[in-house]
């Protein structure tokens, strides 16, 4: 491993991210192929169903491609699935090295491809870049062994605390930057996830409210379903909305919603856990949940977290019944707190924003 | 102003902070006599009562000050105090050129020292690293203008706002270097204030737990009295304790403390406004706030509050009752929100700290 190496993976993870919120339930990957030092072929998986990174940069380098080195962020397909299996394309093509990324987090495929590669007499390195290429598929690879879509609980809060006033009103917490930062971040996501009470408080758009940008699924969770008849939610033409209830509430407006373009399905018990196997089965890799205190508890409690993004703003609201972003956990003791782990903070305009993985 | 001044200036800083928390109700002040860029002599306000930075400084220099230059963090003294003016003691030396800091803030005295040197003839030049100057001093700036100390919000608080788990246990929320930190502000404090839950709740030793650093004087408000017999903070061997309440409140734990060497002290009505009188008139600098959220929002909407310093741990406790740092307020609408200035934000270990004041 060396600069060059490493640069050339980066091309790859810049590459890859063209397709961010996009491939689901496939992996972001980017592939560069090289000859003497230059790039003759680029590409990345653009959504599923298209090809994988390395056919198009494969495509791209043409005859350049017999006796030169590939780059990929993750071990090339070892299996005939929608599209036939990369490490035939690379052997096909005479690559002479092969320089991968990570290795296929599925343990019952992982390192099959490079095997494939290196029997055909193709030399292959293997973890250039390696974290880099974990963190950008963090998603697919929770997904991969967890079955299971990967959580991202997102909050705003003001310095003391707080996510709404006592009498729930929240707009604006954190300034324009940070907002900005959420809207990327809903563009990167499959799903956004709300409860019933943000409906009714908020009124919310949980749109990436730009032209060009992609919007996640809207996930509405109300077991009553005493939801009210207009909301931006209901707008399908914005962005696509899934309501989620239990068998039999309010018909009324479930067939109101119908009408609007709403998805309402039926799950029993309407629980987190159930809800992030209902978005695994649609293929989700990362779900987004932008919900109050009671419903993150909840998603918390299940295991349906695995990473908190904590927005804080220097302001003081005060409010000794206004919101805050976890209620109740069940805990007494401050040691028994979820301490975060692999914790960053960075400051975004005026505000602050944490990162940081439940334990 | 060049990059020598400003180094001579950022010695004066130096010196100056040897006293930071001794000099009540006197600023801190630090002086270096310079005579062919080497430093001759130098000194500091070591506490009120105390000759003057400059004296130790010229003292230091003895004849070679003559024809020197003198850096002084702040404005010459012009009047008999405890001491006599240091304008005289500079035009006694000799001196050919003062560069001061900053102007004294008493908009009574402001200049005049200045004014007294440039008419001996000494060249002076006024303003060097003055953001600096001013920071150091900032408790004694806001002493001098607004007849009352400068008072400091500090709070420590979980990701998700909370102050004490739902049972009111909150040891500890940050790790071993915030809390360091928090000893070290304490030791430049001139006094720390709880409320009568503190006590109740946390039982704190509230000192700088240092052998060597000196610790503020600890006060306790409480308007019922109705206190633990035994707590730490009456054990007054450890530090100075004032408890302040409400005419004939619980006269029995009244005598207790007496023999204890509690200060008790009643003031009619028990509000922040009233305390920081008292405070002020004992000739203290800076406050320091580290009560609970009620406490809190009472000293805020008090104006009793001039800045506010919030740790933030990333660890998640929950609880919808869970005590957050700031009570009610008042307000309903986010807009309303008090938004802090000149905010800094900075990682302590795994901890984060945000600086600010309030509008």
């Amino acid at each position: 491993m060396n600069d060059f190496d490493q640069a050339m993976m980066r091309r790859c993870l810049e590459l890859a991210r063209k397709a961010l919120g996009k491939t689901a339930p496939n992996p972001m990957v980017g592939a560069v192929v090289v000859r003497d030092g230059q790039i003759v072929g680029q590409g990345y998986h653009p959504e599923a169903g298209q090809p994988h990174a390395e056919v198009f940069a494969l495509r791209e380098a043409g005859e350049l491609a017999r006796g030169a080195t590939i780059y990929v962020s993750l071990e090339p397909c070892n299996h005939y699935g929608r599209t036939p299996p990369c490490t035939e394309g690379l052997i096909a093509a005479g690559v002479a090295k092969v320089v991968v990324g990570m290795v296929d987090p599925n343990p019952l495929v992982g390192g099959t491809g490079i095997e494939k590669l290196r029997s055909a007499g193709i030399e292959v390195v293997v973890g250039v870049e390696e974290a880099a290429c974990q963190e950008l598929n963090e998603a697919f690879v929770h997904r991969v062994l967890h079955k299971r879509p990967f959580g991202i609980l997102k909050y705003a809060m003001t310095l003391d605390g707080k996510i709404a006033t006592t009498s729930g009103h929240s707009s604006w917490i954190t300034d324009l930057a940070a907002r900005g930062v959420v809207h990327q971040l809903r563009a990167a996501c499959d799903a956004v996830i709300v409860g019933g009470n943000t409906v009714r408080n908020d009124n919310p758009h949980l749109t990436s409210h730009q032209v060009e940008a992609r919007n996640p699924l809207r996930v509405v969770m109300s077991r009553s379903l005493q939801l009210p008849e207009t909301a931006y939610l209901w707008n399908t033409e914005e962005a696509a909305t899934l309501v989620l209830t239990e068998v039999g509430a309010n018909p009324h407006l479930q067939k109101l919603l119908l009408r609007r373009g709403v998805n309402v399905v039926e799950l029993d018990p309407l629980t987190p856990t159930k809800v992030m196997s209902y978005l695994y089965d649609l293929g989700f890799l990362s779900v987004l949940w932008e919900c109050g205190g009671v419903l993150a508890a909840r998603a918390i409690a299940e295991g349906t977290v695995q990473k908190v993004m904590a927005f804080i703003a220097p302001k003081i609201i005060g409010g000794e019944g206004a919101p805050s972003p976890v209620a109740d956990l069940g805990f007494q003791k401050m040691t028994e707190a979820l301490t975060l782990e692999r914790v960053s903070w960075r400051t975004i305009g005026p505000d602050c924003l944490m990162e940081g993985y439940l334990p």
